[in-house]
């Protein structure tokens, strides 16, 4: 028996260090991850702080942790993609093979998903289990090889980034479009990041800190920022937008007003792309959503072929080595903790004393 | 000169008969059609009643109608899809040619649309012209031949039922998809008739009145219907279509009940068509929305081909005669008027008493 | 153990029966399946009178046929979409589950596909089981239930009006297209019938032989037919079609005066669905194929949920009985055998002496 | 009267300098352009040489060039979108207003386009005036403002661009795609552009002269090229391009070996865009084609906002200044002539020394 160090939910307010047994390949295609470095995402803080998201409620400890990289140590008897040694981002959530949802192509849609870190309330069986800890197990076709030049810190962002891949494929953003994004943080960041990738040549921010959209501007990701508490109406954010109708919004907040304001500003037959979520109903004008013909897509997670795009974005983005690097990823990176003080890193994020992307190193 | 009697809405609560000069033909693609048949369109109810609809505004007296039928008297030098004694039905809007929005394929979207009946407040510029009246000039290429078995008052009709052609386009409807329609109105059966053509192998009709209900039944445009102010919640919805999802909704009110509903029913990865004009913002599940990554298109009016296509659908419907028309559009046609008793047929409807479809003869 | 007897296809020239052991459930999502009618198919006879179809060569014997109807005799523990004593239609080929062309939705492109009655000649493996035996074993997704009033002999049809349906979708066949039929054997004539029940208004149907076109007419799927060998060139074939550009080509013989004929008369911007199988390259006139910006679309076999659409065809064409049926699928079905003269069914067939469809019943 | 020098055609292998009278404003959104600078393009010299292309066949003196940039003379009244000095690149084909092709948004097939420097051969009317020329009349929305950062020379370079613009359009190209590009002469070379513009993050350039290959890496558009007369056959091509299946073909020699090992590279449904032109039908592996499920676009010119587009990717080239410039334009310009000198370009270019894009200066 191996021992597997893990992070653990145990209920709201209560994390706590537990070791379990390590995972074993059971079927040929599995791969054993050591887990190098995990983000910690606002979904995790909310189940620490709140027990529950939407109809997903923690109702027994859960194993924390969704957004990780590690080194893959040991490969099913049919495992070809990836070998001892090499270093990958981990998709966390497994759907069902079954389903007609994966059948169809839109895996992220599977009724059957089995997500890390996500309860499992319903029906008796045990949560998912987090990545937050020394070994994971996954199927090789939900783990995508690492570039040299891509390091373990920036393979803990793919998750997040990939959210922003799903979203820039659902509102096919393409070379020349002109593009809103609301929300300065990692996801509105890393979506900004993704559309810039696939060809926006114009991408303004809009958030109500001024210093997230300093780094909307410093990391390479926005052209344009606006800052929608101080900076006015949606013509005020127009003007700053140098008069381009965005003819793409991503939504990133979940904030009736960022949304009413997104179908205000997007061009006629423009599309809009809701990643954030609400807290409830929101107020929305469907009439001049109507009349413009605009198109809403919902995005939800991320599918078929998205890990491999975010993590082509990294391997492009840094082929040249960082200092010619056009868009700087690790400056999202603004905390870094080690495993044995995971429970300190919770606690500031949840306090949210200003960090963007908090790192916790794998178990020694 | 040839006189033009034409019945014109002056202001709120005030149509009489006027008679104007006939347009004479002064462009070679131009053509003098005598119109014959003459539907009443709900906006026309509204800017009777109001003044009004949005930011259009009545500040001056407009002729109305723009769902007609007509046969032609006059062609330009240039016409050659119709010639003198045709029977055809009119497009009523015509945009500007120069405009991007008719450059790409999208001239619903024309800022510069100048539509029947539809007034033309802001720039002191006189009110497009509206069919009700003998002669009205329109470009050949808003004008479609009607087939020999396609009647005149089946031509008035081609007008609404291009909307539910339009709306059936944006969401894709084809063979194998379950609709659902809000609304049993002219516009929600008409919908219902385009998404049955378009393949659709159920559609449920919703509304809260029985005997419009029953309408959709008869007319043959409804495998099932619901009454959504008795028959319970979205739950029963369901159970009334045999618990079909539906993959695609055409909501046909403008109501926030019937949004939230068509929202709650639709199957994952459905297209949510919106047609129907809300009188402001709706609370709108948007979270739902994006985690069963619906798409909504908001759906305004008709653009290229469309006319052609419903007057392809009465064709097709009519082809093997009356009796064997799988749906009876006739039946919609609830009341008609001489051109006289114009005034009493907006009367009539205005006062809600029942009418389905109104039909109002040219003048003599 | 259960005893089941089987159709064989030792080597060219060699059918034999034999009596194999029956399958049993080893998955929880399994079924076994009575067969009860099935069809010959063009491609089981080249196999029979030639050993191989390109690169699938027959190196051992082989159970034969992939295009059956049964009855479900037995279910896994976890199956909920078929029980015991259901007509279904079987899908022949089951891909990977693991294989990226599965998880895009795009099964009909997994390299580890097992088709029924395909050799598996590269790697000495046994060669998938044919459905022309007593018992046949499939996951239940890959058979779908048919409706009380559509009969087994219908349910062996479904396999081949699955090609026409997964054309059609390729072809975004929808109300209002005018399509060309290229071919009226089988493969064709049910690709027709696919054609009109996606909404085609018009469908010509092109063979070279008058008893087919016929056929054609007479079943209900064309609405024009052409003979192009005595008919005359494409201009006369457009006449036939009265003038009408086909916005549509489905090309169901692989011939290449057929490909050049399609590119010649589909209108600009027309779609070209390739679906029979030529036996080299043919001359292909690309620059006027690309001067009028056509599309073609390669189609190989049917995907996801294309088998249920075809059921879907079969159950609303027979909705309101036989006699009401627009298009009359069972006169496909030109002669019938019992499984002991299952040899002499084949022989028939090769022998080209006239056989539409040729169904053979299932072991008693 | 404005005299308006202009290098006309007048019959094979004659060219001469005549002078006309310019062009004069005659409707509201009409432009008159001094123009500045003109590219040779292949087919001006295919007119030179033989006369005729394809259907086009030179039978009066038509004026040269459409590879135009220019600077704004005169406005017509309603003219809004440039002002006189302003830079402009010139689109030269104009279509009818009025046709179906314009109206659904593909002008580009246009039955009634009138392209600078085409002749019109067969009705009688004048041939369409070229740009070789130092006025040129034409509708502002057929010119695209040059930002400050883009030279005039690179003006006469967004007329090829826009063909690769579209037919990346076409193949959907974005970010992740791997592209095939057959043929180093301006146009794949462009198209390769076009291509990397549009996220491909591989691109390999196929040719037979090592010389032009070597230009496609120096200039920044291949990251890989493949010699097919040296390097062997497509296993070969595979592994020059690290096996990597592209997924796209763009197609600019219209030679049959080139279409052939298109197909057969690309991945399964990949997409094959077919731009340039072959002398008459090529021998084409449809089955082949068929089986990957490939999709093939023809593509002809260019349609809306391709213009737009294409200057969009030299504003975004250009914007950190030329020395950090990712595509090296300008490198494609190998001979500059002064208009005096326009005939020696032509004999240049027809004699095929080597020659990539040669440019001629407007009269003075």
């Amino acid at each position: 028996m191996v021992a597997n160090p893990s992070l653990v939910l145990n209920k709201i307010d209560d994390i706590s260090f537990e070791t379990y047994e390590a995972p074993e390949i059971t079927e040929s295609n599995e791969v054993i991850v050591e887990v190098k470095k995990t983000g910690i995402c606002g979904s995790d803080i909310h189940y620490y702080a709140h027990g529950k998201i939407g109809h997903f409620v923690l109702t027994k400890p859960m194993v924390l942790g969704h957004e990780s990289s590690g080194i893959v140590t040991q490969i099913g008897s049919k495992v070809t993609s990836v070998k001892v040694g090499d270093k990958v981002a981990i998709e966390p959530g497994i759907p069902s093979r079954l389903s007609d949802a994966y059948k169809s192509g839109h895996y992220n849609l599977c009724p059957h998903m089995c997500f890390a870190a996500t309860p499992n309330s319903t029906d008796g069986e045990p949560n998912p289990p987090g990545t937050l800890c020394k070994y994971f197990k996954s199927p090789e076709d939900f783990l995508v090889k690492l570039p040299d030049h891509v390091s373990l810190e920036l393979g803990a962002m793919v998750e997040p980034l990939t959210v922003g891949v799903h979203a820039s494929k659902l509102g096919s953003i393409r070379f020349g479009d002109k593009v809103a994004v609301f929300g300065a943080g990692p996801v509105g960041l890393l979506a900004a990041a993704a559309a810039k990738s696939f060809g926006a040549v114009a991408v303004i921010v809009i958030d109500i800190f001024d210093n997230k959209l300093q780094m909307a501007k410093d990391i390479g990701v926005a052209t344009h920022t606006f800052n929608s508490k101080t900076g006015g109406d949606y013509k005020n954010l127009l003007k700053a937008f140098d008069d381009n109708e965005p003819t793409v919004v991503l939504e990133c907040t979940g904030a009736e007003p960022c949304i009413n304001t997104g179908v205000h500003i997007l061009a006629q037959g423009g599309r809009f792309v809701q990643v954030g979520n609400a807290p409830g109903p929101v107020k929305f004008p469907i009439t001049e959503f109507a009349t413009k013909e605009l198109t809403l897509f919902g995005s939800f997670r991320y599918g078929f072929n998205d890990y491999k795009t975010a993590v082509g974005i990294l391997d492009t983005n840094y082929k040249n080595g960082k200092d010619k690097a056009p868009i700087d990823f690790e400056a999202l990176i603004t905390h870094r903790f080690s495993f044995n003080d995971a429970i300190k890193a919770y606690d500031l994020v949840r306090a949210g004393s200003g960090a963007v992307k908090c790192i916790i190193d794998g178990p020694e």
